[in-house]
């Protein structure tokens, strides 16, 4: 007999899923009801409109993708392109990679503009591309690439790309709740994102928003969208404006519960205030760190606060010190992905675990571990660094 | 502001989701870990091996998909039909369409099987589909329809379709856990089920499992998998018998604490023990029904339990006998879909909401409801004939 499964309490500080506050997981346990009950409908009405709010945008084709983050994605790619349609992709780390396949598995021609893992979108680059190539349908980048910890200027690249005459499809899995984002404001016309990063609800949904361009290119497909679950047309009849919902597919009631209520506590917080806190201890944990001497992957104007790629000490067993770390003190982060593994460790500050607590346990942690396993760190400044950061 | 959200507490008596445990939604509300933990990777083996034993399958391809039961019959489909291969497809209710919708959209030539709704798939017109094409790759079926209660023999459509060197795709959303499956036993190829069903556990994670003639057609394909999110190769390294788990995306965690936690159930009360259950208290609420003058649109041989489509008396206002079970006594029962819509209503008895109380209660209420609105039934028998349907 198998026994029920009683998870430690961790203190999730990698690039995700963070640490879920108390009040979401109360949520996401209440009862479930109907994906068609008029109570289940007024919540998603809820959803809608506090989702809205966090994207800024006013879309009514603003709505969760009932399943994670890399849905999301293939609900952009699979409704936008079309065989032979021509799409720019930016890929500066893992998540421009995947761009790439899912546009070449949807029968598009993935025109690559390649920037190194740690370094932003050059402007310059996506411009020559476009001046390159002749009808262009769409440019998709990452705004806050998960796997280094980077931010590129999406309302620049937008502007380039509204100024050639083609659609936008934008990944801000990280940046949403965490740092600016315009959707409306930037011209972003399909946007997708993750719950399980800057608002603090478990994995599992997937929000996305569509502008009225990106709907009127998906009703003029020549061809079906080669996905029924991701169908936006057929979705839409269900998460739709109009008072009769009609069945889709059955709803994840309760994660639906969890993320209205981490959108709740968006909207208590405040949008503005969200993005200031992951700043705010973003620059404690900085200075910290530097205090001990580890460095950082991205350069100072380009870094996500959320998400915090250092420098791995030479000569360190990586893996060891996440054991330590796991296994000492509950506390997870992150390490490189794909080009960077090995090299940097990814340290994420979001969410609910974007406080106080959580930066001086993890410089305490850190410099505990590291001291004992003979690295080559500054030891007994991090602590004061970072208070000294608040003050 | 936005309120936190509290939903009423139903009792779901419809085609699902169906009512969740306590102990299910308690360990949903469990402290989140990463996906990459070691101690969540403990779990998923877990969860992989009571999946086995609910499916009767030794295939080490079983897992769950981390999306609605939508998105495991499109895993299914998108991973094993390629462009021009031919599909028989059995259509005796919503979800064969549904299948054919998933043929036709990755490249796949749909051979339709038509039977009435509320008839199961006729063997004989599958086996004479077989004689009059060549060359067909695949059989796909819904084992038990959901739109209308109907239970095909799926030992017999597999036995036909490896008689003829065909692949099979079974839906077996609404029959895991409620009633006899065998999948290895049967030789079923890949299977998709549901969580909201007879596990009673809330909506949003797809089990499916694939045999090994089904892993090597996959990995025999001469094209990509027209979607990243479900190409099983990929998610094979995440779910896969290795030490060493490949990120391929996020997990929902805390929608599989529930599903482990809800296959600890099965496996506490018994893969038998549960199919009979579902038995026992459809028996009783048949012959409650029975007594009411309340017919079934199945003949009785092929009748689902858990799954009960009753016809409508005549002249009955049909949404508001819903509205008012809703309001009046908080229970859910499921209306017709497609050509049923107004004809029958769906009243479920899966998983945790299969017991005698609710049997009761969906008599009384029934029976209350219908009479104060002047409908022609008989009152005053349902409860003891069900009750002696116990004895």
């Amino acid at each position: 007999m198998t026994n029920s499964f009683h998870p430690p309490q961790r203190t999730l500080m990698g690039p995700g899923p963070s640490d879920v506050s108390p009040r979401v997981l109360a949520a996401m346990a209440r009862p479930t009801i109907g994906h068609l009950d008029p109570e289940f409908i007024r919540m998603m009405d809820e959803v809608k409109s506090m989702l809205q709010y966090a994207f800024k945008t006013d879309s009514p084709l603003t709505m969760p993708i009932s399943a994670p983050g890399s849905a999301g994605m293939e609900a952009c790619f699979v409704n936008l392109v079309e065989p032979g349609d021509k799409v720019i992709v930016c890929q500066n780390g893992v998540f421009g990679g995947r761009m790439k396949e899912n546009v070449e598995r949807f029968g598009g021609q993935a025109i690559m503009v390649e920037d190194d893992w740690g370094k932003p979108v050059d402007p310059a680059k996506v411009t020559a591309a476009f001046a390159a190539n002749s009808d262009v349908k769409l440019l998709a980048f990452v705004h806050a690439e998960t796997s280094t910890g980077v931010m590129s200027d999406a309302k620049q690249l937008c502007q380039i790309a509204r100024d050639n005459g083609a659609l936008t499809i934008v990944d801000t899995v990280t940046s949403l709740g965490g740092s600016e984002l315009d959707v409306a404001g930037w011209g972003i016309d399909a946007v997708y994102s993750g719950t399980q990063k800057c608002l603090s609800c478990p994995p599992g949904i997937s929000p996305i928003s569509f502008s009225e361009k990106a709907v009127a290119a998906i009703e003029k497909r020549e061809t079906k969208t080669p996905s029924w679950f991701l169908d936006q047309k057929l979705v839409m009849g269900y998460w739709g404006a109009g008072a009769k919902r009609a069945y889709h597919h059955t709803a994840p009631v309760n994660s639906l519960y969890a993320f209205h209520e981490s959108l709740v506590m968006l909207e208590e917080e405040g949008l503005e205030n969200a993005w200031a806190r992951h700043q705010l201890h973003h620059n404690a944990l900085r200075a910290g760190l530097e205090a001990m001497g580890i460095g950082f992957l991205v350069e100072q104007q380009y870094r996500l606060p959320q998400l915090n790629s250092v420098m791995i000490p030479t000569g360190v067993d990586e893996a060891e010190v996440r054991r330590r770390l796991l296994a000492d003190y509950n506390l997870e982060i992150g390490a490189g992905l794909g080009a960077l593994a090995g090299k940097v460790w990814r340290i994420g500050l979001m969410g609910a675990a974007c406080n106080k607590q959580n930066v001086l346990l993890c410089l305490s942690a850190l410099e505990n571990t590291l001291a004992a396993m003979g690295a080559d760190i500054r030891t007994g400044k991090a602590i004061a660094a970072a208070e000294s950061a608040y003050s």
